[in-house]
């Protein structure tokens, strides 16, 4: 059960079929165009940043219903046979346009658009939001850790706790393009090209003797790349216990790399070990800090002089605490040659396919318009992550402050024309 | 990337690869045990619902690091030769005791134990509190929303916003054993041999020519199981328009099975619509309820007097919005004959191996005794789920109401001796 083989495409909403075999019986096929968008966004957010597109793409590619998936509905009495032989031989012949990895979008902006036969494009929109909805939060959420953190190092920490393997690997991915430095994750590392990144936990300590053979036993095989953790018995005794290994091996020509604090007061902590290593000669020293780490608590530790050189950002991070999911949407904005739209109370769309036109610190949201500099393209080869990298850092560096804040940001001004 | 193929050797943090090392290095060969349990139950929970072993035995049965893993290792320069080479050849050679799926426990109570060389043990770490902590999380928030819903049943519809695929048969999966009816996830249910739910989108609505339109279409071919989604321009007018539908196929002997509201009032809708239906001889439709659901939501809606015959749970659920994570840990009980604990503020734990007995009303967590009538069992088969659903209902129906509270319930008394 751990990861399964297979295809995707019963990883649909039971309703996308049923509705198909509605499509095909009355002979809609017609195209359709949906728009995934964002209804609001999560308290303290003032921009989410898009995020997933390999992974759609992978989706797309691997989207075919083999023998085993058409028994399976067979078997659930609710599909005619004509029904499931066309399933069987569906080939996808949808067009994807999207916004480019790394952009910064806004509330009620289409962020990726799916034409296609309208029973074929039903059936994707569980799985696409399933994919879009958790990579968008946790490229945010990186991206505020990253501006809270303020040049310095954040590592996802996130899977022990991540709802899943493939969570996590989105965790790390997001990660990845608002620029952190590395994961603990090592699968992630491996398929992302991520550097892999870890210390030690308690239970090394404690099967040791003492914390100080610990210490020692770690420092001699990882020498360079050994960082101590400090606080399994009692965080001040072991920054001195920390300081007095380290010293040790700087006699013998070795530059242990720091230490972690993972519990306590880490304003405190991290000055008492700032100071107590400079004293040592022991400056080169990293001190790390972890446990419970957020956006809002990365900001209060550097506000209140935390002397913290890389944060190892973990659970909060890897589930999104403050906002686990998004109010991310899936809606037909067009079929055949008409334009449509919904109008429940607080949930009515706008109809008809879409442009985004982005000027100097506005968005204007306007009738589809293909001679326009349209942040939706069309969705061919994914950018390769330096490039998203980068995307993302400009749009940071483009975008107001008062946007960017962690807390009760500006609404940037998107015009729905 | 979707869902990958391979081995899950490498879902581990990378610290755990480097203590390894050190662990082989040093001959540290003994047997050690390892304990998972929760610190402290999020705000509101009275309890917690043991879930996940299936998943725990498929991952320590695909265990093992294949040639291309190694390989990876090795690129890392962080590994020496021998080492790699153990991994290679390593067989897991570990032995669990947990509590059954289904049993109800409370903070701090070890859940799962594993046992055997500290190397192995040691690698396990992240993926098992992966595993365990999101199947717990979701075999709990489902056994709430159980009790809020009094009987009426629940469907699992959160495959759209749950934060991967694994993730959403880990939510499928714990409604199942909190006596969940159904789930929209075709793959979840096709894996779990649950009954795949569905009605239908307002997507479906819009690409017709009129609302009466496509609820004639949909109830043509779906007929008794046909459920009308009324909500997309008008609730009121919906129903109407699903009365007269329904009217219509009544007078052709076809009872068609319900509505849903998936928005606006859902206490003074859902009203509505029973009087309306009871007024047309329609009083067979039933009434189903979603948008935004969980526990809270659901005993309010009921507490209020809405008539609702089901309720579709999706992204509440699904992510568990009001506690995404929970502090699930892997602490080192015992290496060879010594007892260890740390002592860290706030994360102090407790030495040695444990037993824990259930008395009436109350647990007694104490040194481990092989004589005793454990709650932990040796981990041989997992239990087949018509098991796992009954001990759960067992359990529910022995706990008392004060601690199945759905806020600030009573703490249940467990006694650490």
């Amino acid at each position: 059960m751990w990861l399964m083989q297979g295809t995707p495409a019963l990883f649909t909403d039971f309703y996308e079929l049923t509705m198909a075999q509605v499509y095909f019986a009355k002979g809609m096929r017609e195209t359709a165009s949906f728009e995934v968008f964002v209804r609001h966004l999560p308290e303290h957010w003032g921009f989410s940043v898009m995020a997933g597109l390999p992974e759609v793409q992978s989706y797309l590619q691997e989207f075919r219903f083999v023998a085993e998936d058409v028994a399976y509905l067979r078997s659930t009495g609710r599909f005619e046979a004509d029904f499931l032989e066309h399933l069987a031989g569906l080939k996808l012949d949808v067009k994807i346009r999207a916004l480019p990895e790394g952009t910064v979008f806004f509330p009620n902006e289409p962020i990726l658009e799916v034409s296609g036969p309208i029973l074929q494009a039903q059936l994707l929109e569980s799985y696409l939001l399933n994919i879009l909805g958790f990579s968008i939060i946790e490229a945010t959420v990186a991206a505020r850790i990253s501006i809270a953190a303020q040049g310095i190092p954040a590592v996802d920490f996130g899977l022990r706790r991540a709802q899943g393997p493939i969570s996590s690997i989105r965790a790390a991915r997001g990660g990845q393009i608002a620029g952190f430095a590395a994961t603990s994750n090592v699968f992630a590392a491996r398929l992302l090209g991520l550097p892999p990144s870890g210390t030690m936990a308690h239970s090394f300590i404690e099967a040791h003797e003492s914390e100080e053979q610990a210490f020692r036993d770690f420092a001699e095989l990882h020498r360079e790349n050994a960082i101590l953790l400090v606080d399994t018995y009692d965080s001040v005794e072991g920054i001195k216990t920390a300081a007095q290994v380290a010293r040790g091996f700087l006699e013998r020509g070795i530059r242990l790399r720091g230490i972690r604090l993972d519990s306590g007061d880490l304003v405190t902590l991290s000055r008492f070990a700032r100071t107590r290593f400079r004293e040592q000669g022991l400056e080169f020293l990293r001190i790390v800090a972890s446990g419970d780490l957020d956006e809002f608590k990365v900001a209060d530790l550097l506000a209140a002089g935390a002397e913290i050189d890389g944060f190892g950002i973990g659970t909060r991070f890897a589930v999104s605490q403050h906002a686990p999911a998004i109010g991310i949407v899936y809606k037909l904005a067009q079929y055949g040659d008409r334009q449509v739209y919904k109008t429940s109370p607080e949930k009515a769309t706008l109809p008809g396919r879409k442009t985004i036109v982005r000027m100097r610190e506005r968005d204007f949201v306007k009738p589809f318009d293909p001679q326009a500099h349209d942040l939706l393209q069309h969705v061919e080869a994914t950018d390769p992550m330096p490039v998203v990298r980068q995307r993302l850092a400009d749009e940071m560096s483009r975008l107001p402050d008062a946007v960017k804040a962690l807390r009760n940001p500006a609404c940037y001004p998107v015009e729905f024309a």
